[in-house]
């Protein structure tokens, strides 16, 4: 199995539309990203960006193919506000599904926000207490450092 | 004015952050993004990833300052669910009020989600309309065209 097989999976549905298999309202692509209507749109103009490869979540994709998603970002959002006309939107990007991950395929939504569409957010903010932030700041540090 | 003072605003907090003048518990810097916990956290662990340089939403900011922030994210993850023990979370990044970004300086959360904290949200999906899609396309690759 080459390195490029290995990073699809054939029971993905994204990668499936990555290859060209099914079809998709796609908006953009390049070598390694590709851009299309979600199916299930929160808004109108709500699109998603994905990696051509398979990762099931952010945290178990290189650098590099998290960078590419995102520098394709500030255009395509030029582009979905000039096209629907939404002033205000949301980028998410979903882990686990706990955390609302639908496909198991790293997706960017892009969901323009509008009076009437869009996500739907609830913001239970709490405060950050200033001995909890220290040791936080300690491990996370420490294992970024492990992992450079 | 150099460039460089050009791109900071005195009166924005997370320029201040970036430039020194005011704390923050820091968990990664580079030349072109910073990151560090948020005050009022959704959840233990909640981080938040600035470019240095002052850009008010994602479709203002150039392709690699949008790159940038994200190639950290990845590794960043990796770490704040190894500090938190959390298995899910989501990156969040708002544009306008009325999509609950608070600061105007462009800001890229990572959020650990777990049975009773993290991010709420709701997600009242609709159904793409085959002929919207077209126009919706169109439009959209037209814009990015334009815009290449």
């Amino acid at each position: 199995m080459t390195s490029q097989a290995a990073s699809q999976d054939p029971a993905c549905i994204f990668c499936k539309i990555a290859a060209g298999q099914i079809p998709a309202h796609k908006v953009y692509e390049d070598d390694q990203v590709l851009a299309f209507l979600d199916v299930g749109p929160l808004a109108r103009g709500h699109v998603l960006i994905i990696p051509r490869s398979h990762y099931e979540t952010l945290d178990q994709m290189p650098a590099e193919t998290a960078a590419a998603c995102l520098r394709v970002a500030p255009r395509l959002s030029r582009a979905v506000l000039q096209a629907t006309g939404a002033k205000a939107y949301n980028l998410l990007q979903n882990n686990g599904r706990l955390a609302h991950q639908e496909v198991n395929h790293v997706h960017f939504h892009i969901i323009p926000k509008t009076e009437h569409g869009g996500l739907g957010i609830v913001w239970p903010a709490g405060k950050l207490d200033p001995d909890d932030a220290q040791t936080l700041r300690q491990q996370i540090t420490q294992a970024m450092q492990a992992d450079a």
